[in-house]
Parts: structure tokens; sequence; C-alpha cells
């Protein structure tokens, strides 16, 4: 048996499952693992465990850490494309024809550059998702699946989780795979870099605002990053996007300030968690605010961008004399495919419905969810042939990972054996003033894990659940 | 304004106030202070907060310090009372005559004592509950209510609420108070004992079971201890009174063995928590396994002893040559009498029936919630005149706390300014080998806290709700 991998003994002996399915159910409640109700996404009178896994998913070591080591040259290479308005222009041209979102970004973010920012400071919180690939050679390689420029989601929760999985192995006995796994805390981390550019804002009257969204049922995972940033003696407060609509303004120096509960109005530093209402995203963008992302980030991460890097030459670019970056950002890229209006484009359609399992189709769209796998590419290929419509997806090659058995637990379900694959997130913060990075971290991890016969779909879609790595 | 009170202006401000208790419900959430729903209470999928006060209650400083001082005497009280087993039988004479539940504990004493005890070890974990009794001259004085020789309720989720409190107050910009909140830490306290009797036990095999009532509403609770025994590598199952009924046996050399997940039958030291089931209480008695509290330590926690303790010269008894232990001792009790039948039981029953507003009657029977009060005295005496069955009562002087103004947060119960009294329990934990005490500790508080218009009831039965010291 492979080193960290739970022993047939265990994983087939039902009492012992049972009993310790209670036991992490407990400790995941009692580690603040939490999560809302489907029924009462908004109250926390009742609530649930975020879902997890039983047992930690073996990784190797050596990958792990090529992922982590990574970070910090994914933060400059974001930070960078950030900056570079004629690259986006270029990169996103066809999309905004075609993709609304990406559309109404572009919008705020020209309207910006023409009246000129008033904030200098840009706090940067991304991920990096890797899947492991398992080649015809029998090697594994570390493949990214995405980069994210909003992604603090389950940052706060998977800071919770190694003490978890590491009580559930003690319990079940497996104390030599205990030790596997490691310390993670994004919250933390997350908080460290707020605190500073909360600091960088330079007002001690200023708060850190958590934009959220009306149906709030993942706010413990936020109430983890929040805490860490009290802890630090920084406020926060949370607005929903119609509590800044109704409460906002900026004031003559485009300070943005709303209302808080103790009746004062306070100058406020803020970090978007997501989007919903294009003028408050405007007015925001024109204050003074510290923007997490800011909208040239956030247009950085949109997906098109990362099939354009994936092209000659582009990273060479962006890292001039940096061959080795080069080299090491480009090892981790999937084959990656435009699908553009024009013979590239073309062939790209053709190559896809040719070996439609060998690829996955990507949407614009935010979140997780929406990929298309197998027949469904030649039916959406199909539909939008020859139509310009097409440019708001990208074709990427499909990952082989390799499954894992392993327990999913999930409120009001049934736990039973499952075959699974992992997706690892790996986070990185930084801040930039003016020109100068003043802060570039890896900010720990993410492993997400689902049922190997979902194809798609991420942890608040309900189909991914929290893990960790054990580390091999 | 007291040092310590909440200021008007935070406690009136309601748009604060309903800010602070979201924050406070998801912080208590957040830091485990978890409790199964009513609807569901042998189930984890959906959880609840235990009921907890919005703010600490101010405590005068010297008074909790008395308290805790006291703490290391009374263990030693306690223990001294079980082995003096003459003194039991002469102070639950009366007692066993008429409760049945004393008398059911007394013949397995009785049984165990003629067989002869197979353990020398016992561990006592036990609570002493004060209320701060303001007297006519002004002057506050800390007031024994009565003590508990099977205590450990919510010794874990009292572990868990300081941060919520310094949580609270922190983001209520109380910054002062705050500090005034100390650490507090029962779960790693009680599992540090268990550690140290598991220890002693000897054997590597055995673990330590948590002997556990069929409904498990407040398992997280228990989950907080179990957690900081598996911290420090001792194996810890739990049992209902059932399983151990069905599966539980002794061996030949009157070790205890349970049925547990892994398939095989271990060798197991216990803890009780409650009790039901007489034919096991028996069998556990007669093992070698280490009680806590074994039946001689439970016997001396019956509120008759209690009564005994207060007549002139018993003290002096336990404490021969410390003048000082029993005057420390003396001057936490409020005035205990007697309902014998006799003349002095006489006495005690006109008194309470010329001023019943004065004292308090209380039964033998375990748990809180069967306090006596006001007219419903004159209504009990009167219908056990002359009767013996009012020997299973003791009056006791009624105490006058100060009330505070508070906030109590219970699940799905509105919240709203309610003047509060508080009671304060101190854990002792004490190990002690044949005649050896081998540790003696005081291990934490707990502060519960209730609305002034309930006379009785404890946190279990919905009436009084976790708190904190804010020491003034």
């Amino acid at each position: 048996m492979a080193a960290g991998a739970v022993p047939e003994e265990v994983l087939l002996n039902s009492d012992l499952i049972q009993e310790l399915k209670e036991v992490a159910r407990d400790a995941a409640l009692l580690h603040g693992v939490l999560m809302r109700t489907k029924e009462s996404p908004n109250s926390s009178e009742v609530v649930s465990y975020a879902p997890f896994t039983l047992f930690p998913t073996p990784l190797p070591r050596p990958l792990f850490q090529q992922a982590v080591q990574l970070q910090i040259l994914f933060n400059r290479l974001v930070d960078k494309i950030s900056q570079d308005l004629s690259f986006l222009e270029e990169a996103l041209a066809s999309t905004i024809k075609v993709d609304d979102f990406t559309a109404q970004l572009f919008n705020i973010h020209r309207t910006v550059q023409q009246e000129g920012h008033s904030q200098s400071t840009v706090l940067g919180l991304i991920r990096s998702d890797y899947m492991l690939d398992l080649g015809p050679d029998g090697k594994t390689t570390l493949k990214q699946i995405e980069f994210n420029t909003i992604a603090a989601s389950f940052g706060g929760l998977s800071s919770r989780t190694p003490d978890v999985h590491r009580h559930i192995l003690k319990v079940a006995g497996l104390l030599e795979h205990q030790k596997r796994v490691m310390d993670n805390n994004p919250a933390a981390e997350f908080a460290s870099a707020l605190a500073k550019a909360w600091e960088l804002y330079g007002s001690g009257r200023a708060v850190v605002m958590f934009l959220v969204e009306d149906v709030q049922r993942n706010i413990f995972d936020h109430r983890c990053v929040e805490n860490e940033l009290w802890k630090r003696n920084v406020p926060v407060i949370r607005k929903t996007f119609d509590d800044v609509f109704k409460t906002g303004l900026l004031d003559q120096e485009k300070k943005l300030f709303v209302l808080v509960p103790c009746a004062v109005l306070c100058g406020s530093f803020l970090c978007c968690v997501f989007l919903q209402n294009w003028e408050v995203r405007l007015m925001m963008e024109r204050s003074q605010a510290v923007k997490c992302p800011n909208i040239q980030t956030h247009l950085a991460g949109v997906k098109k961008v990362q099939q354009v890097l994936a092209q000659p030459g582009v990273l060479e670019k962006f890292f001039p004399n940096e061959p080795e970056a080069v080299a090491q950002i480009r090892a981790t890229f999937a084959g990656l495919y435009a699908l553009d209006v024009g013979e590239q484009g073309d062939r790209t359609v053709a190559m896809a419905l040719a070996n439609p399992e060998k690829f996955v189709l990507k949407p614009q769209r935010e979140g997780g969810g929406n990929n298309i796998y197998g027949e469904d590419i030649c039916r959406v290929l199909q539909g939008l042939k020859g139509n310009s419509e097409r440019a708001a997806y990208i074709l990427m090659d499909k990952i082989h990972p390799q499954p894992v058995e392993n327990y999913l637990l999930c409120c009001n379900s049934a736990v039973k054996l499952t075959t699974c694959v992992s997706e690892l997130g790996i986070f990185g913060t930084y801040i930039r003033q003016g020109t100068k990075m003043v802060w570039n971290q890896c900010a720990g991890h993410l492993l997400r894990t689902k049922s190997a016969e979902h194809d798609d779909g991420g942890i608040a879609a309900g189909v991914a659940v929290l893990d960790n790595p054990c580390l091999v």
C-alpha cells in the first residue's frame, strides 16, 4: 500500500467508520468548520458542518512544494498583467464582445482609467488551482487548472480542517498519517495582508469592509478571517452591495463612507468578496479605498487571459529577464486553446469535436460548476459553429488525476466509500504601492475533493468538499 | 458607573446590540460553544449554540479569588467525607428512609464495602457553587449554594467562552473590559486529572470511558474534554448505560471490559457522567476501574451531607488540627437547617412557614431546577407535616444576589435587556491512591447567569446560560 493511503482494515471496517464519522462530524463542528443550512442561509440559529472528507488525501510532497514555491511568481505575474492595460485590452477584445460580465468590468476599468485612479495601493488575494496529471508514461505532474483573483472563499474554514483530520487519524490509530497533515492558516495570512494594507491606507478611523452577497451561507468562512483581523486590532464590518448602494458615498477627496451601527460614518477600506451591483462597483473603484481586487486585477483573472498566457512568447513578455521563472510557470500549463473567430479557432473546434473526451470547454462565467465535458462539448460547439459567441469559451486539455478511495461527509447525506479526485489551490497575497511590491507571500492552501463521477463543481456548489493533503 | 459594568451607551444602543448579537452568535459557534437542538438531541447534522450572555458579568476579584483558593480545601473535605463511612451512614440515615435514589446508592456502597474494593485509586471531579450575597449591611459575601460530586457538565464549553466574550467586547469597543475576562480551561484541567488517573491505572490497553445518557444534547461539552484527552494520547470511548449493560463484563480479576468498535474487548477505566442503571452501576463499582466518582464520593455529594456539615463541630471533626481551614470553609456557609422528624425539624418547619420568602427548600433529587421557593415552601411543608418524608428535604437561607442588566442569547428566543443574577461554580480535581492524596487542583470555573425572574434552574434546564466573570 502506498504511504499516506488509509489501510483497508480501517477503510473497510464499517463499525469503525461509523464511529469515526460521528467523531469527525463533532470535531469539525467544534473546530468551527461550519456552514449555515440550505434552509436558513441567513440565520445562525441552527448551523451545520461544511462538507469535508473523512480522511486527508495523499499528495506527493515534491509536487506540493512545487506549487507552494510557484505562488510568489504567480502573484507577480497577476500583478504585472493587471498593470499592462494594452495587454488586457488586446487579450480580452474578443471576450468583451460576447461576454456581458467581462464587458461590464471592462467599462468600469475604462471609466476609472480616464478619471485617474485615486488609490495607488493594490491588495491582491489570489488562488492558483492545480490537479495532479497522471501522464501516459506513468509520471505525475502538476497542472494548473486556473487562477482566481477573487479567491478568498474557504481560506477561513480550511484553516480549521488540519486539526479535524489529525484528530480523526488519531482516533483511527493512524498516528503516522497524522504527522503528514500540515498546519495551514490562510485566515491568518489573509488577515496579515489585509492588516498591512489597512496600515498603509493610513487612517486609524478606517475599517476593513467585507462586501458580501445577500445570501450568506458561508459566513463562518469569512468570520474566521474577520476574527483574525480583530485579533490584530483592525476593525471589520460586513456590508452587502445593497447596504453600500443605500448608504455609501464618496466625499470630495473620494474617500468612501458607509453607515455603520455605531451611527457614525466611517472612512472605509474594503475587501470585495463578490460582485453584483455595477453602480456600487464603480463607486468603489473611483474611491480612495484600497480594493481587493481592484478592477484591473479582477480582469487579469478572467479565463481568456489564462489561455493567452499559454501562447508562445507571452510569459516571456512579463518576465523578460527571468527565463527560469517562465519555465517554472509554463511547466504547470496544460494545453490551452483559443476559440476566437478565425482559422485558429476553427482548428480548435475541429480538434475538440474529433476527441471531446480529451478536453474541457470553459466559459468565462465566474465561479465553478460551469465547465463542459465529453459529448456536451460537441453539442455546445456545434450550436455555436461559426458564431462569434464561441469566443466566450476557451478549450483546455483534460487532466487525468489518480483517484483515491475516501468518505465524503455532507450534511444530511449518506456516507459511503467513494472514488474521489482532488484539486489543490494555493493562496497568495501581495501588496503593491505605486510601482513597488511591498508584500508577496504564499498564504496557505485549499485541497478540495469530490467524487470522480462529478466532472465539475466546487464546495459552494455542493460537489467538492474540504480536504487536506497528507504529504507522502 | 461601576468598573466592569457595560456602559449604557452600549447597553441601550439597539442598532449596536443587534450587530453584536450577530457577531456573538457566530463567535460562539466558531469557538465550539455548541449544543445539539431540542428537536434532534442525538444528531450532529444541524446544531446550535449553547445559550450564553452577550456580556460577561462584573464580579469582585477578592471574592472570586476567595472561591478559587477554597477549592483545594473543599476537594480535601469531600474526599475525607467519602472515606468516613460511619459519618455517611449517620448523616444519611434519615434520608435513605425516604429518598429512593440515595437509598439505591447506599445499597451499592454497602455491597461493595462487604465484598472489598478492588481499586484503591479515587478520582474526584467536583464543583462548589456560590452566589454573592448582598447583606442588609451593604456588604457582599461569598455564600456556598451547594457542592456537586458529579459535576463535569459545562466544563468543556466554559473553556471556550472567554474568547467569545473577549471578541464581543472588542467589537463593542470595550477594550478595558476585555482584559478583565480571564482564561479558563476546565476541559484541559479535567483531562490532565483523567490522564493522570489513567496513567496510575497502569495499563496501556486501558481507555477512558465516558458513561453518557441516552439523550446527548450536550455532547459538545463532553467532546471538548475528550479532545483534550486525545491530545494527551489517552484513548476515550463514549458508552451509554445500555451499551455497558449489553456488552460490559468483569473478568476474574474484576477488570471491566466493554465492546469497542475496533471489535476487540478493551480494559476500561471510566468516568461516570450520570447514573441510571443500578445493575451497571454495581458492576462498575465492583470493578478494578478507577471510578469518577466512586460510590462513596457520590454519596458525599448529596444535599443532606451539606446540611450536616453546617452543624457546629462537624467541620472540626474533618479538620481536627486546622482551625483556619474550618473558618475559611464555614465563612461561605449560608444557614442550613434539618427537616428530620423530631423537635429540631419541627422548629425548622415553623421558621420556614413564618417567613417562607427568606428560605429555599431543597429536595435530595439530582440535578438543578427542583428547588422550592416562597409560598410553595408552605404548600409542600404543610403537605408533609409530621411526615417522615420531609427528611428528603433540607432548608437553606435564601441568598440575595445583586442583579445586573445583560442580554441572554438562547437559540430561537428573542433577545431583550434582562435583569440577571449569577452563580459561580469552581471546579476541583483530586486523585487519592490508598490514603495518599497525589493530586489536588482547582480546575477552573463556571459562571452561570439567568433572569432574576427565575428562582431556579441550570443551563441544561434551559434557564441559566453560560457567562464569564469580568473581574473588578
